[in-house]
């Protein structure tokens, strides 16, 4: 069984069907639950957002990455994309958007001009506001992605962000360290030996002299130790690659803290 | 007029209230509303979380820093500390908690061992928990800060998060520059001229030869095109400070683009 940040229907759900089919997957309503529920091995792996989300918090991801038992196995790049969704077909009649207020936010320019005025509804997520229109009358439509309709839903508008390209970043964390097949990206997370202002320079110096891109890097404060940080470094590259392995091998001296998070494919679906 | 992430009593609402006086605050239910505000003048200010939050989206306020006219004039480092509160007064009587499903996550374990066996209920904010509890019968509690009670409501239990030491960052936004008084923080966001994989260490390379520390360093894909990042970058000392501002002036030089984003005071209180 693989937990993803539910309900039914939400991104992360979407990110993980590219990967399982939806019988093997199993909701979870919040990131700790997930990270519980595979530390238990209550599920084989866990699937979550790491970039830009409306659901769920990433930066509560990003600090829960550095447990020892924790790797990073697969990434995707999902685009996501709004639709105006309803029981109702005609458009005219709709008076009422449910949804997750950064979605409602998001859409809000081309659903003034689509729809005129308007009221905003709530809700905990885009999924759930999908469910909300069953108990609602026709005159409610909810924001979500269109793979989010079942029933007698329709889309009434497809692609209503205001500012289209909302790319966001999934990944699928299981316990094990998995670094055979096709890789094309890595991750670590490291702190520096001394909290001297070169330190994070003198971790980058050993990718920069191999010519490795870097593609992402961030700064954590560390949970053990006020005003310390931990620095979250993502890369291309496998891990079997000599020029990948001279570097670790190297901060694995320069550096307090060294771990691993993963050599992994990372696939964009449009 | 000073706008924050509602609701009243919301975490925000608490760091705003360290600098104003509730009679200018006016609550906004989401980031895009509260940069669309100041943006078109109807307050001075925002308050917004930066770090660790569980309101709102971190990543979005980052990616809307970047406009031209939006600067960070104060920071303040609140402990989020969680209390269990409700209109009862016994605590043998609690049988549901209501609260955002984070909060209810970080207290689970306390409460568990409080409580004996609970049903959570989630709401859309810790603040608009307490909200619901005036709906509700004697056996709702809700999840927030202490500071959100108000009326006949009691604090049953205080500090109960599961993993005590929750800092938040919140900073004080508005659309002027200003970088006069006593000023402890800076901050930038700058891109690479060329994607190559040196680009951020050279731009490091100008702190780190100064000696100046840096607080924090986040890289966030560009909105512009695809592929590139612009980094947000936070560091020790004041714009007037002759290695601050000889760093930036290489910077300019160095960089493709390069925004000072403010020069401010960083207050922590616990």
């Amino acid at each position: 069984m693989i937990g993803y940040l539910g309900p039914v229907n939400s991104f992360t759900y979407l990110a993980a069907k590219t990967f399982y089919v939806a019988s093997e997957l199993k909701p979870f309503s919040n990131v700790y639950d997930l990270f519980e529920a595979l530390s238990l091995e209550k599920v084989e792996g866990i699937v979550l957002p790491i970039e830009n989300s409306i659901e769920g918090s990433v930066n509560l991801v990003m600090d829960k990455l550095i447990d020892a038992n924790i790797h990073i196995n697969k990434e995707i790049v999902l685009d996501i994309k709004m639709s105006l969704i309803s029981k109702n077909n005609k458009i005219e009649n709709i008076k009422k958007v449910i949804s997750h207020p950064h979605a409602l936010a998001q859409c809000r320019k081309t659903l003034k001009s689509e729809l005129g005025k308007y009221k905003e509804i709530q809700s905990l997520s885009t999924s759930n506001g999908v469910k909300e229109l069953a108990k609602l009358d026709d005159s409610h439509a909810a924001i979500a992605s269109k793979d989010a309709i079942y029933g007698d839903l329709n889309i009434l508008l497809d692609d209503i962000s205001d500012n289209p390209g909302n790319e966001t970043r999934f990944i699928f964390v299981t316990k094990s360290l998995n670094v055979q097949g096709f890789h094309n990206k890595s991750s670590i997370i490291c702190s520096a030996k001394n909290d001297h202002s070169g330190s994070l320079y003198d971790i980058l110096h050993e990718f920069a002299i191999r010519g490795i891109n870097l593609t992402k890097i961030e700064s954590r404060p560390s949970k053990k130790q006020l005003g310390t940080y931990v620095f979250h470094i993502d890369f291309e590259g496998n891990i079997e690659n000599i020029k990948v392995k001279e570097t670790l091998a190297i901060l694995k001296y320069k550096t307090k803290f060294l771990k691993l998070l993963g050599s992994y494919y990372t696939k964009e679906k449009k």
